[in-house]
Protein backbone atom coordinates (compact mmCIF):
# COMPACT_ATOMS: atom_id res chain seq x y z
CA UNK A 1 0.00 0.00 0.00
CA UNK A 2 2.73 2.36 1.30
CA UNK A 3 4.54 1.62 -2.26
CA UNK A 4 1.39 1.84 -4.04
CA UNK A 5 0.43 5.47 -2.42
CA UNK A 6 4.59 6.65 -3.36
CA UNK A 7 3.71 6.30 -6.90
CA UNK A 8 1.97 9.14 -8.94
CA UNK A 9 1.68 9.85 -12.31
CA UNK A 10 1.41 13.18 -14.12
CA UNK A 11 -0.27 13.61 -17.53
CA UNK A 12 1.30 16.11 -19.41
CA UNK A 13 5.06 17.21 -19.81
CA UNK A 14 5.19 20.75 -19.92
CA UNK A 15 6.50 23.32 -17.65
CA UNK A 16 4.30 23.00 -14.85
CA UNK A 17 4.72 18.96 -15.40
CA UNK A 18 7.89 19.06 -14.87
CA UNK A 19 7.89 21.33 -12.04
CA UNK A 20 5.96 18.69 -10.74
CA UNK A 21 7.68 15.70 -11.45
CA UNK A 22 10.54 17.05 -9.95
CA UNK A 23 9.32 18.19 -6.68
CA UNK A 24 7.66 14.40 -6.48
CA UNK A 25 10.87 13.15 -6.83
CA UNK A 26 12.54 14.87 -4.71
CA UNK A 27 10.15 13.50 -2.27
CA UNK A 28 10.51 10.32 -2.73
CA UNK A 29 7.76 9.28 -5.08
CA UNK A 30 8.24 6.97 -7.81
CA UNK A 31 6.97 9.10 -11.00
CA UNK A 32 5.69 8.66 -14.34
CA UNK A 33 4.77 10.89 -16.61
CA UNK A 34 2.51 10.41 -19.13
CA UNK A 35 2.41 11.80 -23.06
CA UNK A 36 0.42 11.44 -25.77
CA UNK A 37 3.52 9.90 -28.46
CA UNK A 38 6.46 8.59 -25.98
CA UNK A 39 8.69 8.61 -28.88
CA UNK A 40 8.03 11.58 -30.82
CA UNK A 41 8.45 13.91 -26.80
CA UNK A 42 11.73 12.11 -26.48
CA UNK A 43 12.37 12.60 -30.32
CA UNK A 44 11.64 16.27 -30.32
CA UNK A 45 14.15 19.24 -30.18
CA UNK A 46 12.10 22.00 -30.74
CA UNK A 47 11.63 24.76 -27.94
CA UNK A 48 7.83 24.93 -26.65
CA UNK A 49 5.90 27.90 -27.28
CA UNK A 50 7.28 30.09 -24.00
CA UNK A 51 11.06 29.28 -25.67
CA UNK A 52 11.41 26.28 -22.95
CA UNK A 53 14.05 24.25 -24.07
CA UNK A 54 12.57 20.26 -25.24
CA UNK A 55 11.32 18.06 -23.35
CA UNK A 56 14.55 15.65 -23.91
CA UNK A 57 16.79 18.29 -21.78
CA UNK A 58 14.78 18.22 -19.09
CA UNK A 59 14.39 14.61 -18.86
CA UNK A 60 18.40 14.11 -19.23
CA UNK A 61 18.51 15.41 -15.83
CA UNK A 62 15.38 14.07 -14.69
CA UNK A 63 16.24 10.03 -15.92
CA UNK A 64 14.42 8.45 -12.84
CA UNK A 65 11.12 9.97 -14.12
CA UNK A 66 9.73 7.18 -16.66
CA UNK A 67 8.16 9.03 -19.47
CA UNK A 68 4.90 6.41 -20.74
CA UNK A 69 1.63 6.80 -22.45
CA UNK A 70 -0.97 8.33 -20.62
CA UNK A 71 -2.70 5.24 -20.33
CA UNK A 72 0.37 3.23 -18.84
CA UNK A 73 0.72 6.38 -16.03
CA UNK A 74 -2.45 6.78 -14.96
CA UNK A 75 -2.93 2.85 -15.08
CA UNK A 76 0.19 2.85 -13.15
CA UNK A 77 -1.08 4.67 -10.60
CA UNK A 78 -3.39 5.54 -7.87
CA UNK A 79 -3.28 9.53 -7.78
CA UNK A 80 -2.72 11.10 -11.07
CA UNK A 81 -2.37 14.82 -11.78
CA UNK A 82 -3.72 16.44 -14.83
CA UNK A 83 -0.99 18.60 -15.86
CA UNK A 84 -1.96 19.26 -19.96
CA UNK A 85 -2.99 22.28 -21.51
CA UNK A 86 -6.34 23.01 -20.14
CA UNK A 87 -7.81 23.02 -24.03
CA UNK A 88 -6.38 19.22 -24.44
CA UNK A 89 -7.34 17.77 -20.83
CA UNK A 90 -10.32 15.95 -21.71
CA UNK A 91 -8.88 14.67 -25.01
CA UNK A 92 -5.78 13.94 -23.21
CA UNK A 93 -8.02 11.99 -20.10
CA UNK A 94 -9.61 10.13 -23.14
CA UNK A 95 -6.48 8.47 -23.67
CA UNK A 96 -5.63 7.78 -20.64
CA UNK A 97 -9.30 5.61 -20.36
CA UNK A 98 -12.06 6.01 -18.09
CA UNK A 99 -11.30 2.07 -16.67
CA UNK A 100 -7.20 3.08 -15.64
CA UNK A 101 -8.71 6.30 -13.87
CA UNK A 102 -11.82 4.83 -11.99
CA UNK A 103 -11.79 4.85 -8.15
CA UNK A 104 -8.56 7.19 -8.35
CA UNK A 105 -7.61 10.54 -7.36
CA UNK A 106 -6.90 13.01 -10.07
CA UNK A 107 -5.56 16.29 -9.21
CA UNK A 108 -6.56 18.83 -11.72
CA UNK A 109 -4.22 21.64 -12.40
CA UNK A 110 -5.23 22.94 -15.14
CA UNK A 111 -7.13 26.03 -16.96
CA UNK A 112 -8.58 25.78 -20.01
CA UNK A 113 -6.62 29.04 -21.89
CA UNK A 114 -8.13 29.33 -25.37
CA UNK A 115 -5.16 31.48 -27.04
CA UNK A 116 -7.16 31.24 -30.67
CA UNK A 117 -8.57 34.24 -30.33
CA UNK A 118 -4.95 36.00 -29.59
CA UNK A 119 -3.27 37.81 -26.45
CA UNK A 120 -5.10 37.99 -23.97
CA UNK A 121 -6.23 33.84 -23.97
CA UNK A 122 -9.62 33.72 -22.57
CA UNK A 123 -11.17 30.74 -21.12
CA UNK A 124 -12.82 27.97 -23.26
CA UNK A 125 -15.98 29.03 -24.07
CA UNK A 126 -17.59 25.86 -23.16
CA UNK A 127 -16.32 25.89 -19.99
CA UNK A 128 -16.53 29.49 -18.25
CA UNK A 129 -19.05 31.07 -16.38
CA UNK A 130 -21.58 27.97 -15.73
CA UNK A 131 -19.22 25.75 -15.97
CA UNK A 132 -15.38 25.23 -15.89
CA UNK A 133 -12.64 22.25 -17.13
CA UNK A 134 -12.98 20.68 -13.24
CA UNK A 135 -16.45 19.67 -13.55
CA UNK A 136 -16.39 18.98 -17.12
CA UNK A 137 -13.81 16.35 -16.30
CA UNK A 138 -15.83 15.41 -12.98
CA UNK A 139 -18.65 15.11 -15.22
CA UNK A 140 -17.11 13.20 -17.84
CA UNK A 141 -15.63 10.65 -15.45
CA UNK A 142 -18.31 10.47 -12.95
CA UNK A 143 -15.77 7.45 -11.47
CA UNK A 144 -13.00 9.60 -10.67
CA UNK A 145 -12.24 11.67 -7.59
CA UNK A 146 -11.56 14.92 -8.94
CA UNK A 147 -9.58 17.93 -6.62
CA UNK A 148 -9.17 21.40 -8.54
CA UNK A 149 -5.96 22.81 -6.80
CA UNK A 150 -3.15 25.12 -7.32
CA UNK A 151 -4.41 26.53 -10.42
CA UNK A 152 -4.29 29.78 -9.60
CA UNK A 153 -0.53 30.19 -9.66
CA UNK A 154 2.56 29.91 -11.64
CA UNK A 155 3.98 26.42 -11.09
CA UNK A 156 7.44 27.19 -9.76
CA UNK A 157 5.19 28.64 -6.78
CA UNK A 158 3.23 25.65 -6.69
CA UNK A 159 5.74 23.25 -5.34
CA UNK A 160 7.76 26.14 -3.73
CA UNK A 161 5.43 28.24 -1.81
CA UNK A 162 8.39 29.42 0.74
CA UNK A 163 9.26 31.62 -2.07
CA UNK A 164 7.44 34.24 -1.45
CA UNK A 165 6.12 35.74 1.67
CA UNK A 166 7.71 33.15 3.90
CA UNK A 167 5.18 30.92 2.66
CA UNK A 168 2.24 33.00 3.46
CA UNK A 169 -0.55 33.07 1.07
CA UNK A 170 -3.09 30.89 -0.10
CA UNK A 171 -3.89 27.81 -2.24
CA UNK A 172 -7.38 26.55 -3.26
CA UNK A 173 -8.46 23.00 -3.09
CA UNK A 174 -12.25 21.89 -4.64
CA UNK A 175 -13.83 18.76 -4.97
CA UNK A 176 -16.62 16.43 -4.14
CA UNK A 177 -14.51 13.50 -1.98
CA UNK A 178 -13.68 14.65 1.28
CA UNK A 179 -11.22 11.58 1.21
CA UNK A 180 -9.38 12.79 -1.64
CA UNK A 181 -9.73 16.36 -0.77
CA UNK A 182 -7.48 14.96 2.86
CA UNK A 183 -4.83 13.50 0.59
CA UNK A 184 -4.33 16.53 -1.47
CA UNK A 185 -4.06 18.94 1.28
CA UNK A 186 -1.14 16.15 2.55
CA UNK A 187 0.63 16.29 -0.74
CA UNK A 188 0.09 20.30 -0.76
CA UNK A 189 1.45 20.21 2.82
CA UNK A 190 4.38 18.16 1.81
CA UNK A 191 4.88 20.86 -0.94
CA UNK A 192 5.41 23.62 1.81
CA UNK A 193 1.80 24.94 2.14
CA UNK A 194 0.85 25.52 5.63
CA UNK A 195 -2.60 23.86 6.65
CA UNK A 196 -4.19 27.43 7.51
CA UNK A 197 -3.35 28.54 3.91
CA UNK A 198 -5.33 25.77 2.13
CA UNK A 199 -8.64 27.02 1.69
CA UNK A 200 -11.40 24.34 0.75
CA UNK A 201 -14.13 26.10 -1.29
CA UNK A 202 -16.31 22.90 -1.31
CA UNK A 203 -17.65 20.89 -4.02
CA UNK A 204 -15.70 20.82 -7.45
CA UNK A 205 -18.76 23.45 -8.61
CA UNK A 206 -16.41 25.87 -7.02
CA UNK A 207 -13.45 25.20 -9.62
CA UNK A 208 -15.11 27.51 -11.16
CA UNK A 209 -14.00 30.56 -9.55
CA UNK A 210 -10.25 29.53 -9.47
CA UNK A 211 -10.21 29.10 -13.15
CA UNK A 212 -12.24 32.45 -13.85
CA UNK A 213 -9.86 34.22 -11.79
CA UNK A 214 -6.72 33.62 -14.40
CA UNK A 215 -7.60 36.89 -15.87
CA UNK A 216 -7.04 38.81 -13.79
CA UNK A 217 -3.92 36.72 -12.28
CA UNK A 218 -2.81 37.29 -16.13
CA UNK A 219 -3.62 40.96 -15.69
CA UNK A 220 -1.79 41.59 -12.57
CA UNK A 221 1.30 39.68 -14.07
CA UNK A 222 1.52 41.72 -17.36
CA UNK A 223 1.14 45.17 -15.22
CA UNK A 224 4.70 43.76 -12.82
CA UNK A 225 6.11 41.46 -15.54
CA UNK A 226 6.84 39.23 -12.41
CA UNK A 227 4.68 35.71 -12.16
CA UNK A 228 6.57 35.09 -8.96
CA UNK A 229 3.56 36.52 -7.04
CA UNK A 230 0.11 34.98 -4.99
CA UNK A 231 -3.25 36.30 -3.35
CA UNK A 232 -3.49 35.93 -0.02
CA UNK A 233 -6.92 36.27 1.77
CA UNK A 234 -7.07 39.13 4.45
CA UNK A 235 -9.59 39.68 6.95
CA UNK B 1 -14.16 74.54 -10.35
CA UNK B 2 -13.95 73.30 -6.86
CA UNK B 3 -17.36 72.94 -6.68
CA UNK B 4 -17.65 71.37 -9.38
CA UNK B 5 -15.39 68.90 -8.91
CA UNK B 6 -16.49 68.41 -4.81
CA UNK B 7 -19.90 67.44 -6.83
CA UNK B 8 -20.87 63.67 -6.94
CA UNK B 9 -23.17 61.93 -9.12
CA UNK B 10 -24.51 57.92 -7.90
CA UNK B 11 -26.26 55.93 -9.86
CA UNK B 12 -28.03 53.28 -7.84
CA UNK B 13 -29.96 53.30 -4.46
CA UNK B 14 -28.86 49.70 -3.14
CA UNK B 15 -26.57 49.08 -0.80
CA UNK B 16 -23.04 49.95 -2.58
CA UNK B 17 -25.01 53.35 -3.69
CA UNK B 18 -26.16 54.15 -0.15
CA UNK B 19 -22.38 53.20 1.45
CA UNK B 20 -20.59 55.33 -1.52
CA UNK B 21 -23.19 58.01 -0.76
CA UNK B 22 -22.70 58.51 3.00
CA UNK B 23 -19.15 58.14 2.43
CA UNK B 24 -19.29 60.99 0.10
CA UNK B 25 -21.39 62.73 2.02
CA UNK B 26 -18.85 62.70 5.10
CA UNK B 27 -16.04 63.71 2.82
CA UNK B 28 -17.74 66.85 2.04
CA UNK B 29 -19.20 65.95 -1.21
CA UNK B 30 -22.53 67.54 -2.18
CA UNK B 31 -24.25 63.65 -3.36
CA UNK B 32 -26.84 63.56 -5.98
CA UNK B 33 -28.61 59.80 -6.27
CA UNK B 34 -29.83 59.09 -9.25
CA UNK B 35 -32.38 56.35 -9.69
CA UNK B 36 -35.14 55.30 -11.93
CA UNK B 37 -38.53 56.60 -10.40
CA UNK B 38 -37.90 59.11 -7.49
CA UNK B 39 -41.36 58.77 -6.49
CA UNK B 40 -41.40 55.24 -6.71
CA UNK B 41 -38.44 55.12 -4.60
CA UNK B 42 -39.14 56.96 -2.00
CA UNK B 43 -42.44 55.41 -1.20
CA UNK B 44 -41.23 52.22 -1.54
CA UNK B 45 -41.48 50.19 2.06
CA UNK B 46 -40.35 47.14 1.16
CA UNK B 47 -36.81 45.77 1.93
CA UNK B 48 -34.69 44.34 -0.79
CA UNK B 49 -33.73 41.39 -2.28
CA UNK B 50 -30.66 41.13 0.06
CA UNK B 51 -33.24 41.69 3.46
CA UNK B 52 -31.68 45.70 4.03
CA UNK B 53 -34.30 48.16 5.05
CA UNK B 54 -36.21 50.19 2.59
CA UNK B 55 -34.34 53.07 1.07
CA UNK B 56 -36.68 55.90 2.38
CA UNK B 57 -35.43 54.60 6.17
CA UNK B 58 -31.18 55.15 4.57
CA UNK B 59 -32.32 58.36 2.83
CA UNK B 60 -34.32 60.09 6.52
CA UNK B 61 -31.12 59.72 7.76
CA UNK B 62 -29.07 60.88 5.51
CA UNK B 63 -31.14 63.68 3.97
CA UNK B 64 -28.21 66.05 2.17
CA UNK B 65 -28.04 63.10 -0.27
CA UNK B 66 -30.90 64.60 -3.34
CA UNK B 67 -32.62 61.48 -4.46
CA UNK B 68 -32.88 62.62 -8.13
CA UNK B 69 -33.40 60.74 -12.29
CA UNK B 70 -30.70 59.20 -13.22
CA UNK B 71 -30.33 61.63 -15.57
CA UNK B 72 -30.42 64.69 -13.65
CA UNK B 73 -27.78 63.38 -11.72
CA UNK B 74 -25.53 62.40 -14.49
CA UNK B 75 -25.89 66.09 -15.55
CA UNK B 76 -25.37 67.72 -12.69
CA UNK B 77 -22.29 66.26 -11.73
CA UNK B 78 -18.48 66.06 -13.03
CA UNK B 79 -17.86 62.75 -11.78
CA UNK B 80 -20.53 59.98 -11.79
CA UNK B 81 -20.70 56.25 -10.16
CA UNK B 82 -22.30 53.56 -11.66
CA UNK B 83 -23.37 51.59 -7.98
CA UNK B 84 -26.48 49.90 -10.37
CA UNK B 85 -26.99 46.11 -10.73
CA UNK B 86 -24.82 45.26 -12.96
CA UNK B 87 -26.68 43.74 -15.16
CA UNK B 88 -29.42 46.92 -15.57
CA UNK B 89 -26.24 49.09 -15.64
CA UNK B 90 -26.36 49.89 -19.47
CA UNK B 91 -30.18 50.46 -19.53
CA UNK B 92 -29.70 52.67 -16.64
CA UNK B 93 -26.83 54.67 -18.54
CA UNK B 94 -28.83 54.84 -21.30
CA UNK B 95 -31.80 56.74 -19.22
CA UNK B 96 -28.81 59.10 -17.68
CA UNK B 97 -28.29 59.89 -21.65
CA UNK B 98 -25.12 60.12 -23.61
CA UNK B 99 -25.33 63.76 -23.67
CA UNK B 100 -25.19 64.02 -19.92
CA UNK B 101 -22.57 61.20 -19.45
CA UNK B 102 -20.55 63.10 -22.45
CA UNK B 103 -16.75 63.95 -21.52
CA UNK B 104 -16.95 63.00 -17.71
CA UNK B 105 -15.82 60.14 -15.78
CA UNK B 106 -17.61 57.34 -14.74
CA UNK B 107 -16.54 55.01 -12.04
CA UNK B 108 -18.03 51.72 -12.48
CA UNK B 109 -18.40 49.59 -9.61
CA UNK B 110 -20.74 47.34 -10.55
CA UNK B 111 -20.16 43.42 -11.71
CA UNK B 112 -22.68 41.98 -14.11
CA UNK B 113 -24.20 39.21 -12.24
CA UNK B 114 -26.90 36.82 -13.42
CA UNK B 115 -29.03 35.48 -11.14
CA UNK B 116 -31.83 34.12 -13.49
CA UNK B 117 -29.93 31.02 -13.83
CA UNK B 118 -30.17 30.38 -9.80
CA UNK B 119 -27.10 30.67 -6.92
CA UNK B 120 -24.79 31.03 -7.41
CA UNK B 121 -25.11 33.54 -9.94
CA UNK B 122 -23.26 33.35 -13.25
CA UNK B 123 -22.30 36.77 -14.91
CA UNK B 124 -23.84 38.10 -18.30
CA UNK B 125 -23.17 35.55 -20.43
CA UNK B 126 -22.17 38.60 -23.46
CA UNK B 127 -20.27 40.26 -20.63
CA UNK B 128 -17.91 37.52 -19.53
CA UNK B 129 -14.76 35.80 -20.70
CA UNK B 130 -14.47 37.98 -24.19
CA UNK B 131 -16.12 41.22 -23.09
CA UNK B 132 -17.05 42.39 -19.26
CA UNK B 133 -19.85 45.28 -18.35
CA UNK B 134 -16.50 47.59 -17.96
CA UNK B 135 -15.52 47.28 -21.37
CA UNK B 136 -19.37 47.41 -22.99
CA UNK B 137 -19.99 50.72 -21.27
CA UNK B 138 -16.81 52.10 -22.68
CA UNK B 139 -17.99 50.71 -26.04
CA UNK B 140 -21.42 52.02 -25.84
CA UNK B 141 -20.17 55.83 -24.57
CA UNK B 142 -16.74 56.26 -26.20
CA UNK B 143 -16.80 60.16 -25.06
CA UNK B 144 -17.32 58.68 -21.33
CA UNK B 145 -13.38 57.81 -19.06
CA UNK B 146 -15.03 54.74 -17.42
CA UNK B 147 -12.87 53.96 -14.73
CA UNK B 148 -13.33 50.38 -13.42
CA UNK B 149 -12.57 49.54 -9.65
CA UNK B 150 -13.95 48.37 -5.98
CA UNK B 151 -16.10 45.84 -7.81
CA UNK B 152 -13.85 43.05 -6.31
CA UNK B 153 -15.17 43.62 -2.89
CA UNK B 154 -18.09 44.11 -0.36
CA UNK B 155 -19.24 47.64 -0.04
CA UNK B 156 -18.13 47.88 3.77
CA UNK B 157 -14.97 47.93 2.26
CA UNK B 158 -14.92 50.13 -0.85
CA UNK B 159 -14.95 53.23 1.99
CA UNK B 160 -13.20 52.02 4.77
CA UNK B 161 -10.22 49.57 3.80
CA UNK B 162 -8.42 50.01 7.29
CA UNK B 163 -11.38 47.54 8.87
CA UNK B 164 -9.38 44.87 8.06
CA UNK B 165 -5.39 43.73 7.83
CA UNK B 166 -4.69 47.52 8.78
CA UNK B 167 -5.92 48.21 5.58
CA UNK B 168 -2.94 46.69 3.54
CA UNK B 169 -4.66 45.06 0.63
CA UNK B 170 -5.41 45.38 -3.20
CA UNK B 171 -7.74 47.47 -4.93
CA UNK B 172 -7.50 47.68 -8.72
CA UNK B 173 -7.80 50.09 -11.18
CA UNK B 174 -8.67 49.73 -15.11
CA UNK B 175 -9.20 52.59 -17.95
CA UNK B 176 -8.02 53.81 -21.43
CA UNK B 177 -7.62 57.66 -19.46
CA UNK B 178 -4.94 58.61 -17.74
CA UNK B 179 -6.11 61.49 -15.86
CA UNK B 180 -9.16 60.09 -15.13
CA UNK B 181 -7.14 57.08 -13.63
CA UNK B 182 -5.27 59.35 -11.57
CA UNK B 183 -8.42 61.56 -10.37
CA UNK B 184 -10.08 58.16 -9.48
CA UNK B 185 -6.44 57.64 -7.54
CA UNK B 186 -7.31 60.38 -5.31
CA UNK B 187 -10.83 59.71 -4.85
CA UNK B 188 -9.52 56.02 -3.24
CA UNK B 189 -6.73 57.66 -1.39
CA UNK B 190 -9.36 59.44 0.23
CA UNK B 191 -11.49 56.68 1.64
CA UNK B 192 -8.16 55.09 3.04
CA UNK B 193 -6.45 53.22 0.56
CA UNK B 194 -2.67 53.39 0.29
CA UNK B 195 -1.37 54.47 -2.61
CA UNK B 196 0.80 51.29 -3.38
CA UNK B 197 -1.89 49.55 -2.66
CA UNK B 198 -4.19 50.65 -5.21
CA UNK B 199 -3.14 48.48 -8.75
CA UNK B 200 -3.50 50.08 -11.76
CA UNK B 201 -4.32 47.53 -14.20
CA UNK B 202 -4.20 49.25 -17.76
CA UNK B 203 -7.16 49.76 -20.08
CA UNK B 204 -10.66 49.11 -19.69
CA UNK B 205 -10.39 45.38 -21.24
CA UNK B 206 -8.34 44.29 -18.01
CA UNK B 207 -11.50 45.04 -16.70
CA UNK B 208 -12.67 41.63 -17.45
CA UNK B 209 -10.01 40.29 -14.83
CA UNK B 210 -11.49 41.90 -11.80
CA UNK B 211 -15.34 40.93 -13.36
CA UNK B 212 -14.48 37.16 -13.37
CA UNK B 213 -12.75 37.31 -10.19
CA UNK B 214 -16.38 37.05 -8.43
CA UNK B 215 -17.23 33.80 -8.81
CA UNK B 216 -14.36 33.15 -6.84
CA UNK B 217 -14.83 35.96 -3.98
CA UNK B 218 -18.34 34.07 -4.06
CA UNK B 219 -16.97 30.85 -3.02
CA UNK B 220 -14.50 32.46 -0.58
CA UNK B 221 -17.61 34.24 1.15
CA UNK B 222 -19.65 30.72 1.26
CA UNK B 223 -16.55 28.95 2.80
CA UNK B 224 -15.73 31.72 5.05
CA UNK B 225 -19.82 32.87 5.55
CA UNK B 226 -18.42 36.10 5.71
CA UNK B 227 -17.70 39.04 3.18
CA UNK B 228 -14.80 41.69 5.29
CA UNK B 229 -12.28 40.31 3.29
CA UNK B 230 -10.00 41.12 0.53
CA UNK B 231 -6.90 39.74 -1.28
CA UNK B 232 -3.37 41.20 -0.73
CA UNK B 233 -0.82 40.68 -3.66
CA UNK B 234 2.35 39.05 -2.15
CA UNK B 235 5.65 39.07 -3.89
Amino acid sequence: MYKTMKRIAILGTGSVGQTLASKFVALGYDVLLGTRNVAGKLSDSAKDNYGNPPFKEWHAANKTVKLVTFREAASSAEIIVNATKGADSLEALKMADAKSLKGKILIDVANPLDFSKGMPPILSPELVNSNSLGEEIQKSFPDVKVVKTLNTMWCGLMVNPAMINGGDHNVFICGNDDDAKSIVRDILKSFGWKDGNILDLGGITSARGTEMYLPLWLSIFRASGNGAFNIKIVR
